[in-house]
């Protein structure tokens, strides 16, 4: 007999295949699809979208989950995700849906032309109508309580302000210091020359199967911005190549790589269902992060990486591997989120949660963004903003919406710390097997501790259930202290 | 004020949209999707089926039918097409239709098999069950009617088995005559060495551009098999490569521009319409093969390519564009319809074509399908199949269901003959221009002339107002006895 929740699970099962389509379709757009493709292509995904649409609010769907009973964790936890997402969307007014979706999808160019002529006046109407919707969505869904709160949800299930609120706020002060430190210290020697981009990218696509990912379920490609898209068993990667700057392009390989091996190592059972996706931004940007740096930047692999660097591009004037380890590990001052460090990173995050929060509690004017953005830079960095485009405007996440989108990356840089420690303490000689290029056993116990649950746990929960200890920022400050303290010698 | 007929074209364009996303996915299937992809691909490509499925039988489409009324010659023919698809989708009972689909999918894979071990009864029980259900599908369909027929309409609107084969009867006679008295003659020679085969793709994308392919909406790639997909602003095609045979890259290029060429060049007022596609297989085909081989195989133009071999390859064995014209079109034995020529390629079609019709109509069994197969190979090409794989197991057709569908390759070469002879009228140094690597005359006439219209007019009309008179084998055959007996003195 064909259970209510044996027929949700179907349903669910082919809205999810949907979904990997549509994933499909922003892969091709951002690699392979022609550049006079544009506008029809925007029309096939918006046919696509509206499929998705109807059937997240498909009355069956309600039908069913008042019916359904999980059996067991797998169909508890299949049953929590199919109700928050049909929760969601049954909150929503389908006017304020509507017009989000009108509204972010024509902002995001007004964004795009005022970041290139660094004017944030010509942005601040589009923002201030995207915000505005947007508390409007925090309110539905919080039914009471607090809109950033509820719009956090989207990405990062369990998180609360307050919470995260604790956490930054005891990151802030130690990275600020450390920073002062760190940039009053002498700098290790900064990369020079040119290195040759089709051998960046086949150095890259040989790094990305060092880190374990399976090329016969994805593939390398370049692309302007490094991403990572799909789930299961086709989760492709790009990546971007500058002649002057290989890091660039090894370590956004690095980077995706973290994001696309937790897609493809989910528990096969999983497949096309709501366990067989990553659980939240946060935990996806913890393995992108602890394969970037944490692993990718030790000392122990730059030393291999300095090997496999020379035999690719030949001797390019850095012949000391521990030098080497500097140059990968430089600090430099820049206004950049995305061309920022270890050390600096959390602040420039730091600085967007307080100054959002702020903006949907209401306590913040658009039209005074830019002057406290400002203010706030200089008081973490300790010099002024020069223009917009390297201030206010540089990032599109506003523009579309995005807000509770910031904090997820801090919060992964945090879970990052913790996984780290704890998997420190589970192969103890990490560094040895990094020094060979060997990455299979701090990978694998990635793999078994945490990716292949998917969405089994919430996103707090598998942290700690891999780390045994409830997630702190405790880890990573240690981590950071020590590291670049020993580098710069402060 | 909305109409029914607004409605039912904005739900048509949104069906559309989600189409051209199928074809997307297609060939991405075909040319970038990592190999451990293929599965979890199969049930996304059978979720996004399902959901056009479900769109094609959609009862609003019947309710907007009822209602709604064309104004002009557009909107007719909006309608013709979208009732036609509709009164199709009802017609056949939908456990028919699961049928079909769930044996077509497993019976390509036990054809495949069969024909890898040269085993026609490991193939005949398999297709005996395809038959029975495109026969009963097609007794649906007709409605006391004649069911070939309507299969036929599958691929080619308003086309009938005895217009078909009046056209086929006439030519059969006169192909079998040119082929015996080419093949008693002296050959030209034959290509030999090898061919660099990135030098091979880069001339067949320069020669895609020669015949008009708009690079800035579509891309040319590798895959095993060359097709065209997607239509409007969209428009990819694939090649192969071979290092003995660059004609192969060459000509499946061109053949494939023509294909995409079509679906380029049709108005824009008609993109993600049902205005917006190519409107038969028939008309399809003539200009993929009016391209290659009535401008592409012309003595002209083959000039022209001569000279671009020359400097992509260097010197190749044959200095004299004469003598490569021969070499180009040089008839040779071989039991494969995709390996074959002008002369030839359509008794293989024709044969195909007869058995076809006698299975529909229950004449033929399969249990007597291969000897008949290889009785009448004999009579049309006068020596006898060597094995299964070389004779009724070569072509996939059959296996999904594909009846109906070889017929418009043979329609596909006589529209082209029709529409090059009125090309020659309408552009009297057409010759000179080929010699010129200059195809703009030739495909801008056939953009204005046919492309252009999409499927505004039905197949046989829109070939007969662009040539000017009724379409018929005549040109086919008279430009086929000339070209080869000049080349072969015959």
């Amino acid at each position: 007999m064909t259970t209510a929740y044996d027929e949700l699970m179907a349903f669910t099962r082919e809205t999810e295949a949907l979904g990997q389509v549509a994933g499909r379709l922003g892969w091709d757009q951002e690699t392979t699809m022609p550049r006079g493709a544009a506008a029809q292509r925007a029309e096939e995904m918006g046919a696509l979208e509206s499929v998705l649409h109807a059937r997240r609010m498909d009355p069956r769907v309600g039908d069913w989950l008042a019916k359904a009973e999980g059996s067991d964790d797998e169909a508890k936890a299949h049953l929590r995700h199919i109700r928050r997402d049909f929760d969601r969307a049954s909150k929503v007014p389908a006017d304020l849906a509507a017009e989000l979706a009108r509204t972010t999808s024509m902002a995001q160019g007004i964004w795009a032309e005022a970041r290139a002529n660094d004017d944030f006046a010509a942005f601040a109407p589009t923002l201030e109508r995207v915000l505005d919707l947007r508390r409007q969505e925090g309110a539905a869904l919080a039914e009471g309580g607090d809109p950033y709160d509820a719009l956090l949800q989207d990405y990062e299930p369990g998180a609360t302000a307050a919470d995260l609120d604790a956490m930054f706020g005891a990151l802030r002060p130690r990275l600020v210091e450390l920073r002062d430190k760190v940039l009053g210290a002498p700098a290790p020697a900064a990369l020079s020359g040119t290195f040759d981009e089709s051998a960046q990218m086949k150095l890259s696509r040989q790094i990305a199967k060092t880190f374990g990912y399976d090329m016969s379920r994805g593939r390398v490609d370049k692309a302007v911005h490094p991403f990572s898209s799909g789930s299961g068993n086709d989760v492709r990667i790009t990546t971007r190549t500058n002649p002057e700057d290989p890091f660039n392009c090894i370590y956004s390989t690095i980077h995706e790589v973290g994001h696309a091996a937790y897609e493809q190592n989910i528990d096969q059972a999983y497949l096309l269902t709501p366990l067989g996706r990553g659980v939240s931004m946060g935990v996806h940007e913890s393995q992108s992060r602890i394969y970037e740096n944490q692993l990718g930047r030790s000392r122990a692999f730059t030393g291999w990486l300095h090997g496999q660097m020379v035999e690719a591009f030949g001797d390019f004037g850095i012949s000391d591997p521990d030098a080497f380890y500097g140059t990968v590990n430089r600090v430099h001052k820049g206004y950049i989120r995305t061309e920022s460090d270890e050390v600096q990173y959390n602040l420039h995050v730091l600085l967007r949660f307080d100054l959002e929060r702020q903006m949907i509690a209401g306590t913040l004017d658009v039209s005074d963004l830019e002057e406290a953005w400002n203010a706030r830079f200089e008081a973490d960095f300790g010099y002024a903003v020069d223009k917009p485009s390297n201030g206010v405007l540089q990032d599109v996440h506003w523009s579309v919406g995005l807000f509770g989108y910031f904090a997820t990356y801090s919060l992964g840089n945090v879970y990052a710390g913790c996984l780290h420690e704890a998997l420190r303490k589970a192969v103890p000689d990490l560094d040895a097997q990094l020094a060979a290029g060997d990455t299979s056993a701090a990978t694998g116990w990635l793999r078994d501790n945490l990716q292949r649950h998917g969405g089994l746990y919430e996103p707090r929960e598998v942290i700690e259930r891999a780390c045994g200890f409830a997630p702190n920022e405790g880890p990573l400050l240690a981590y950071l202290e020590a590291k670049f303290g020993e580098i710069y010698g402060v």
